[in-house]
């Protein structure tokens, strides 16, 4: 324990200063630095916005609603860095990838629960009330190569708009999620149901911002992923819906164009044999590309 | 509702406007002005950071526990503003005073029950352990009108740095708490113990970041005030106990040396007897000094 003589009568112009050199013995270099980073936009916030102490205990408060709403199926605060942009600038910065590497975004709050390990072809959805869509794809190196043995993890909202967590007592759990491993050639496959946009949860602290400040709680339809393969970085991202509302404003800022697909309605009566579906069925078909690890073929 | 649609395809030079514009249509003026400075402090400080993903989901963990951590009694919160320079900010920004008025300092976390209403004289102190301590004060105008009717909300450690939410099983509620009303002549006084100095609560997220950064939990012994009076803008601040450790070193940085007082030993039998008090006594004395309300005369 260091404890740096403060300099008497710290003010607003000095009390910076002295929060920061408070964790000038932080043994870990990467937690001081980000502690410095930290208290000095945190202060510079402050001082611009030279809030009253009510609005400081209003901002307390929404804090710590924000914390009381968390629990095992609800991540507030991962919702609070969505909506504020947060989250989609910590992927952006995490993935400058090489091009032609698939695009991340953000994870969401509902990777939650731990995705049933499925075998290929299976279906994710296990109530079986809507109209069947079958996701073919692959795990691909950047230089095309397919990766075999690749692990990818799908959930996604049923054809409501609701995950497995937001509706117990409706929706089996796991429904709407999978951890598939890709065969030989690199592809994956299993059926499910088109997911509908949707609004974030809206009936906790997160749901009052967007009301008080006239935003709308919508995401356009999406089906979640992450791809891992050895030897290549893991990326977390989405597929979105071609037609779906709100992909243009989207309440996380998590669309990128390069991720939108067609999910079309297909006629073939064979291929809808072999997979166990009614003909027609809808179908999307998603390629997911992987950058190499640094350090190549580490791992 | 609005929806503004974003631009496609947002990246991490892109999303810090689309995240600010996203709040553009809200009706409370100062709630966006206050939404924007947010959203690019927030965002400046994650460029500067570059997080990883493992880093900002440590992040929401932190937040996250902290909430969980918050209850009727705890506000961790609070302590991780006070820890951070930031409760000192807010309040040095709040209190621009005028020469002459007693400097403010932090809230603090422990102002979370209401103080019970106590006669001049009384005792705050309802365990009995410690040596008593008389506290003579009186709230004045700058201008030194004494203040009769004005409000003086008195919390405390105990001799052992404890508030009487911290050991419900010892203390009993309102132990070390008082609200008093100040006579005819602006004066209040009561009895109590000298308090020592404590650490702040260790047992959560926020004593855990101070662990981890090598910092020292430690305040230097204090009486915590708020003093109200009509047409007068109400201060909240300490009265810090001169000889006590740590007042160079305060872990909440909310020293200043014009609240520093002396609690000496005094050897007069008959003020001891007036006060039913035991001679020789422990005795501060303590000028409340307020700023006359903005617009002159208002409330």
């Amino acid at each position: 324990m260091t404890g740096s003589a403060l300099p008497a009568d710290l003010d607003e112009t000095t009390v910076t200063d002295a929060a920061v050199a408070s964790f000038d013995h932080t043994p870990d270099p990467r937690l001081r630095a980000c502690l410095a980073i930290l208290v000095r936009h945190l202060h510079a916030a402050v001082r611009e916005m030279e809030p009253t102490i009510e609005e400081w205990e209003q901002a307390v408060d929404f804090l710590t609603a924000t914390g009381h709403k968390c629990d095992d199926t609800r991540q507030e605060f991962v919702l609070l860095s969505d909506v504020l942009g947060v989250s989609s600038l910590v992927e952006n910065i995490n993935h400058r990838k090489s091009p032609g590497a698939t695009e991340a975004t953000v994870l969401g709050p509902f990777h939650m629960t731990e995705s049933p390990q499925r075998e290929l072809g299976e279906s994710i959805d296990e109530v079986g009330k809507a109209e069947p869509c079958l996701v073919t794809g692959r795990v691909v190196a950047v230089d095309g190569t397919p990766l075999p043995g690749a692990g990818v993890d799908v959930w996604q909202a049923d054809e409501d708009g609701f995950y497995d967590v937001q509706r117990p007592d409706v929706l089996p759990p796991g429904t709407g999620r999978g951890l598939f491993t890709t065969d030989d050639d690199g592809r994956f496959r299993f059926t499910t149901v088109v997911p509908s946009h949707y609004p974030i949860p809206t009936d906790g602290p997160v749901g009052r911002l967007l009301l008080a400040t006239n935003r709308h709680p919508y995401r356009p339809a999406h089906i979640h992923f992450i791809a891992t393969a050895n030897g290549h970085i893991p990326v977390t991202t989405h597929i979105f819906v071609a037609d779906s509302p709100y992909l243009d404003s989207d309440a996380v800022f998590a669309v990128k164009s390069s991720l939108v697909r067609d999910f079309h309605r297909t006629d073939d009566p064979e291929r809808a044999a072999r997979h166990g579906l009614p003909n027609p069925f809808m179908h999307a078909d998603i390629e997911l590309v992987l950058e190499p690890a640094r350090g190549a073929g580490a791992e």
